[in-house]
């Protein structure tokens, strides 16, 4: 067990007793990176799936445990903070750790590292069990979540929220494709992302890196139905950019996202 | 040294010697998989690059040593025979094996294979070197290629083409986006086959297995252009569907594909 700080920096955040640790090492491919030979931020979602997947598997509770439940685990939540981006050919180590659960909640922290030892990014994360037939949330069943050696809370964490758009720049639509939709049967939460990269200028994207990125999930989007990606844009007091992005699906909200950049 | 057959089955095959031999493993992540957890003909060839790069690499000819002469390695067609597709979490064994090569053209096959030994894939592929600055073909330069152990033969492979549009039946337009341009700064070769397959219904793709893909690169596209998606299909006598599938660039056809279908 170990004593984790949850929530760095932000209102409400204490030191909790987490879960079981667990690692895994991956080498950033080329068509996981960007043009500039950078990991780009979708693929890093997958990337800590897969790791955070690994550890259910190791522990008995993968997802031919959690299928035959008839449920899993869908991400609601990312906040992304970044000291380095990892580049083509690297290989990094990849911690995460689970650090509690309530009633429909379960958190979980990554930790990505060089192997010089240098943390690259710190990530915290929320996950809701989804029925696969109702397609809707369900309470957190004990026996997915103990094998995890964490402790369910009443009080739900609170992650900050992605800020509200209020003003529109610019906005691009899409299409859902059929390679958007993943084995889970629903959009790949990495591609939400895509959408909102992509409405930014490709010059500015050459020449900014991620420095923090907060996407919250609010809604499903299904295959073929075009979403709108809106952006604006702010520039902060220390000289860094943020964009604040939504998802929208027709009247609803899919996804809402803000943004920090830093110049390279 | 191997005796290898290169174009299984086709017109002007032969009994050719290949160069070095060259095997990784994979584990297939869900995020490389569609909807029915198989893995996706796209992230194929982004895998099957990988294990090239890989040899290439460990041969002392990677793209730092290419880069350094001013040249990358561009694929410009693929033949896939696929005997079953692999699926999620199943770790393959990939082998890639460099043939020939003549004054502009370098020729390489892959196999896939699963643990029990069984084959997945045979892939025939054909590169060429671009002039990183001119983004023009160039000759292919010995130093490049002697670690490979192939010999230089004047003589073409002729691979099969893939068949030309004659009738359309749907068509799609698809914008290039920010993440569709690689680290080679051009739209990375699995990107025209998510335009192709995204122009069929989801239904067909969620029922039918690709048992045959070719796939020829004519020009490249930039990013921001909109390229439009097109595609016919007939019914073999054996029961297995075609679909015959044109990406167009304007005026320009940017890329061709054939491929064979069979129903799950």
């Amino acid at each position: 067990m170990i004593t984790y700080k949850y929530g760095k920096g932000k209102k409400g955040s204490a030191s909790i007793m987490s879960g079981v640790m667990f690692q895994e090492n991956c080498v950033i491919n080329y068509y996981e990176c960007d043009t500039t030979g950078h990991l780009s931020a979708p693929m890093l979602l997958n990337i800590l799936l897969n790791v955070s997947g690994s550890q259910c598997t190791e522990l008995g509770v993968g997802e031919d445990f959690t299928h035959q439940l008839g449920v899993a685990w869908v991400v609601i939540q990312y906040e992304i903070h970044f000291d380095r981006i990892p580049q083509v050919n690297e290989e990094i180590t990849i911690q995460t750790t689970p650090l509690s659960y309530n009633k429909y909640f379960s958190y979980r922290n990554f930790e990505g590292f060089d192997l010089a030892g240098n943390r690259l990014f710190t990530v915290a994360s929320s996950f809701v069990l989804m029925d696969l037939h109702a397609r809707k949330m369900v309470p957190i069943k004990e026996e997915i979540v103990a094998p995890f050696g964490i402790l369910k809370e009443n009080k739900m964490v609170r992650m900050t929220k992605p800020e509200k758009l209020t003003e529109l720049v610019t906005e691009k639509k899409f299409q859902v494709r059929y390679l958007d939709i993943d084995a889970n049967q629903h959009v790949n939460n990495s591609k939400y992302l895509d959408w909102a990269l992509d409405v930014l200028d490709f010059d500015f994207l050459n020449s900014h890196d991620m420095i923090y990125c907060n996407v919250k999930y609010d809604k499903e989007v299904e295959y073929g139905q075009i979403v709108e990606s809106k952006v604006s844009s702010v520039v902060n007091e220390e000289g860094t950019i943020k964009t604040i992005h939504q998802i929208k699906n027709g009247e609803h909200t899919a996804c809402e996202l803000t943004i920090e950049w830093k110049q390279k």
